[in-house]
């Protein structure tokens, strides 16, 4: 009982730190494109909600977790308001950044997945949905800003919440404890994405990107 | 009772009148761009029931009232050939029309906040939503047209939506008369955009905008 | 209801037909803007079933087919994979791909209309929901690839699918059978569709698209 309410506390705390670098990075998108205060707040806000709110209508959880709660609007505001003040220094701390944006990937794929499962969803879907929750913000984000979405056409990013996905899946069908799976889960997204930055892996495609 | 239902009436007309308005707006971008009839029609009718059909789904009121009945199709519908046959003198009733969309917005706001209200929504959410309705319309107008929302780079529109979203929340906890906060988030929502508008506030950002 | 059971699978596989050529439009585009391969699946996946999960949200079908079972997600991945690896001849397919567009157009309106009149929804909106799940999917893969969707600029298309729901409509309201509704819909949206393209058909504009 402790351990499992243990398990949930971390996933929820992991949820708002996911849920803060993803802002931070909705927030430095808006910034860089001349949006005022306001644009970039709703950037950082969507950026933080959008994939888990997609998936929450999926699977009928409404109104979803993201509005249920003011928690996640303060987290973003505040990712916002920082990013906004601070977003030079910001801009020399890519290395930090994209750790942690590995770390939110995994963590809301890995929670994605698990609650798709909780809604009786079969294991494919529910491996999408995750990966949904986990690159939709990101989808949005530059879908806002009138660019094609970076998750499309880059690197090793999605594949790296797919992964976390599967993992869930498979840690589900053999009934291993969940907070294990979830920690296996971010852990193998977060060492993809590291991986694929630091060797530049990519996926094929049929013309290279210019 | 008669109160009640007086009230009901009148945000109910007002928010076709707000569909009507934004419905305008979305059909004058259509045309300017070359879309053909059908595609400013869709524009119109996107504009106008976005955001109220964003907020229903993210507080379970389905379906969206936009689609359980035609009237704001036909709103829209009436607004959009209205606007494609008649675009160029719109072209110069730029004051009024700027005008209609303040009241738009802040009908919009209004009603959105109280729905959220109603659904047991955390306040500082209510006012969010509220928010949304107002200005979802805009956002995915200009999305559809491949462009960044003027939302996020312009000058003092959705602040104006939120301040008459907490207008509301703010009438809600003090239980004043319905139509009364009704009226007043409405008139707070024009009274700051044409002020806005007026004096060229704009909020903050980064780097001003080309 | 052997009749009964034989309209609802012809049904259920023309829809996964329908998914199966939309995933490809997805999928060549994706390839031809040099999507990377992931990039090239989620093209292929969003546009086939993008229009379904709208229509479902909005009529409260959760979670919607698409996601509900794995199946569309199988169709898209191969749809997907044979266009990646043979995108080149499917470019000189150009004629029956716009045929089977054109099939799958139809199949989506009139699946569409059908579960909107079944959910007891009016019947304009029952006619636009069809239409939405018609147009929908290349609605949301013009937008990833950050473009003004074609179907609100271009021949004869959503109003193809308009027809196809009205015929479902009229069917539903002098209760004929359902299979033979459902071809006459089809049929309707097939004919328009391809007669449109070969006498050049467009819908007037303001200014003529550049």
């Amino acid at each position: 009982m402790v351990g499992m309410d243990t398990a949930h506390l971390l996933v929820r705390v992991l949820d708002l730190v996911g849920a803060f670098v993803f802002a931070i990075s909705g927030a430095m998108l808006g910034s860089r494109q001349g949006m005022d205060l306001f644009g970039v707040l709703v950037l950082a806000f969507v950026t933080a909600v959008f994939g888990g709110i997609v998936r929450d209508l999926l699977i009928g959880a409404i109104p979803p977790a993201a509005i249920a709660s003011w928690h996640y609007l303060a987290v973003a505001m505040a990712a916002g308001l920082l990013t906004f003040w601070f977003h030079e220094r910001l801009d020399r701390l890519r290395h930090p950044v994209l750790f942690f944006d590995a770390v939110g990937l995994g963590i809301f794929a890995v929670v994605g997945t698990q609650k798709a499962l909780d809604a009786a969803l079969n294991w494919p879907m529910a491996a999408v949905l995750g990966m949904i929750s986990g690159v939709g913000g990101g989808m949005i984000r530059d879908v806002l800003a009138a660019r094609t979405p970076v998750v499309l056409r880059s690197d090793i990013y999605a594949v790296a919440a797919l992964a976390a996905g599967l993992v869930v899946v498979a840690g589900f069908y053999l009934e291993l404890p969940e907070s294990l799976v979830t920690l296996a889960g971010a852990a193998t997204c977060v060492f993809l994405r590291m991986t694929a930055i630091y060797w530049n892996w990519r996926l094929p495609s049929v013309k290279p990107p210019e």
